[in-house]
C-alpha cells in the first residue's frame, strides 16, 4: 500500500505563514524583576544569562539525557571546538535532574524527556532563556533529533517531518488554557527541510520527507499489541496503521506536534529528524541489537552536525 | 473563597467500582515468546523477572530520578532492610536512561519523568513486569509521591487526591486509540485515602484530602503568567484558579489523571500524595530556598514510609 496524495487534506496544504519571530509573546515578562527557569536550574538573578548564552545559533533537542550529552561531545569534535586545557563540557542544568543542557559554542544540546508535556515545559524555558540572552530569533534554528517507529520504511531510515499530526491526524496541538481548548498549528519549514534532505544525501544517510504522527501514548496510542492493556486485534491494528501510511504518515513518535506547534508559534525555524527503529507494519517490539540501534540513533545527529558545519563554514 | 460542595458533580460522586484486579488485560501477551520492557531495559528472556520481583507489594512512583533514588535509600533505613556486606542498592534499569528503578524488599521506587505520556509508558511496563513476576494484583498498592502547585493551602501541605480531573475538570483520561478517543475514569480509593490521612496525622504531617487538577502543560495549562507565551491577564488567571478552587480543586500537577485512570483500569489500589510547593492563588514562580523545598518534598515519602511500615508490622 503506497502513500496516496490527497490534495485537499489540510496536512498537504502549504503551511500558514509564521508570525514575526519572537522568542516570547508575554507582556507580563517585562514586569518580572527575576525569572526562575525552574526546570533548568537557571535564573536571571544568579546567572548572567546574556553572557552565558548570547552566541547561541542552534538548539538541538532529544529525548534521552545520555544521547544529548554524547551529542554535545560529538559536536565538540565536529566543530573542532577548542577547550581550555584541563576543562571539559559540563551539564549546565546539573542543579536539576529534569533535563541536561550542554553548550558547545553556538550549539546547545538539551534533553527533553518523553512526551509532549515534558517537552513543552522545556521549550517554554529555552525560549525564555534565549530571550534573556538577547539572541536574534530570526537567526536561531531548533532541531529535534529523535527516534520513532516507521511505517513501510527500512529501519534505520531518518524521517524529516514535513508536518506533525496527532493520533487522529489533526495537524495542531491543543492546549487547555483557562477553560478553553486552544489549537496551535504544527507546521514545519519546507525550505529548511529541503536543505536538510540535501545534507543527508551529501553524507550518504538514508532519509525521506514524510508526515509524522505524534501520540500521547506509546502503546494503545500507537496501536501496539504489547501493552498492559489492548482490546483490539492484530487486524484492527494493521488496518489503522495502513490507513495512516496511505495518508502519508511515515513515522510515529511522541513530541513532534508540540515541537512544531511551539516553534511555529514563536516564528522560530525548526526541523524534526527522527530515525525509525523498526517498521511498525511488521512488528511492535524493539529487539534490534544494542550496537546497531546506537549507530541508527546517531544518524539524525550526523545530518544536523553536517548542516551546522556547513552554516559555520567548517570543513573537514 | 471557600470550596463549595456541589453534590451532582460527577467528581463528587462515589467512584465507579473497579474491575477485578488484573495487572494486564491483553490477550496478545500470552502468545509472546519474549517481552522486552524497552524503557526499563528489562526483558523476560535475559532476566528472571519472577525471581527478581515476586515479593513486590508496594510500588512508589515519583517524577525525579534523584528523588526516587533517595527514597529507595530512605526506605532501606526505614525498613531496617539488611544488605549483604559490601553491597548497596543499584538502579535496576541502569541500561536505560529513561527511568530509574530501585528495589528494597517488597518496595519498588521508580521515577516517571514529567507528564502523562512519560508516566503512561512506565505504568504499562511496570504492570507487565508485575504480571511476569506473578505478583498478586489484589495485594499490591501503587503510590505517586509528587510535587504540585496548591490552591489556598499553606505551601508544604500534602494533598491526598480524592479524584483527578483534567485541565477543564473532566474526571477521565482520554486515549486516542485506533482513531477513537476512549475515556478512562480517574478515581482513587476512598478507604486507602482515609488510612493515609490517619497515617499523616499520626506522624504530624500537614495533609488534606482534595481533588487534583492534572494538566498537559505547566505554563498556560496551569494559568501561569510567566511562560514564554501568555495572552491572558492576571485577573483572568485568578478568576480561573478561584473557580477551580471553589469546585474543590486543592492542587495542580501533571500526572495524577493517568496514574488514577490506569490503576483504576487494572483494579490496582492506588493513591496520589503531592506536596504543594507554592500557593498558586498568590504567585507563579518557585523561589523557596532549596533546603526548605527539599524538606517539603520528603513529606509524601514520610507518610508512605509510615504506612508501609505499619502494614509490614515494623516498629521503631
Amino acid at each position: 500500500m503506497e502513500p496516496i496524495n490527497i490534495d485537499n487534506d489540510i496536512i498537504n496544504m502549504e503551511p500558514p505563514p509564521s508570525p514575526k519571530p519572537s522568542f516570547v509573546r508575554n507582556a507580563n515578562l517585562a514586569n518580572m524583576k527575576e525569572d526562575y527557569l525552574y526546570h533548568l536550574a537557571l535564573d536571571s538573578k544568579n546567572h548572567d544569562l546574556r553572557d552565558m548564552f548570547k552566541d547561541v545559533k542552534f538548539v538541538c533537542f532529544g529525548g534521552s539525557p545520555s544521547r544529548m550529552k554524547a551529542f554535545a561531545f560529538y559536536m565538540k569534535d565536529q566543530l573542532k571546538y577548542k577547550m581550555i586545557a584541563g576543562q571539559t563540557l559540563e551539564n549546565i542544568s546539573k542543579g536539576s535532574d529534569r533535563y541536561v543542557l550542554y553548550k558547545v559554542g553556538p550549539v546547545l544540546s538539551v534533553s527533553h524527556g518523553m512526551g509532549i508535556p515534558s517537552l513543552s515545559i522545556l521549550i517554554h524555558e529555552i525560549l525564555k532563556l534565549l530571550n534573556h540572552a538577547g539572541c536574534d530569533p530570526d537567526s536561531v534554528v531548533f532541531f529535534r533529533l529523535g527516534t520513532s517507529g516507521g511505517l513501510g520504511l527500512e529501519p534505520g531510515t531518518v524521517v524529516i517531518s514535513e508536518a506533525a499530526v496527532d493520533g487522529i491526524l489533526r495537524p495542531y496541538m491543543e492546549v487547555a488554557t483557562l477553560g478553553m481548548i486552544i489549537q496551535y498549528p504544527a507546521f514545519l519549514c519546507p525550505e529548511l527541510n529541503k536543505e536538510l534532505l540535501d545534507t543527508a544525501k551529501s553524507i550518504g544517510c538514508q532519509s525521506v520527507l514524510g508526515k509524522t504522527m505524534c501520540t500521547y501514548d506509546f502503546y494503545e496510542g500507537q496501536a501496539r499489541l504489547d501493552g498492559a492493556f489492548c482490546d483490539y486485534t492484530e487486524e484492527d491494528k494493521m488496518n489503522f496503521l495502513k490507513r495512516a501510511h496511505a495518508r502519508g504518515i511515515a513515522n510515529i513518535e511522541m513530541e513532534s506536534l508540540c515541537f512544531a506547534a511551539m516553534c511555529h508559534r514563536a516564528g522560530v525555524k525548526s526541523a524534526v529528524l527522527c530515525v525509525t527503529l523498526l517498521n511498525r507494519l511488521e512488528g511492535d517490539q524493539i529487539s534490534t541489537p544494542h550496537d546497531v540501534m546506537e549507530e541508527w540513533q546517531c544518524r539524525p545527529q550526523r545530518i544536523v552536525a553536517a548542516f551546522i558545519k556547513q552554516k559555520l563554514g567548517i570543513t573537514d
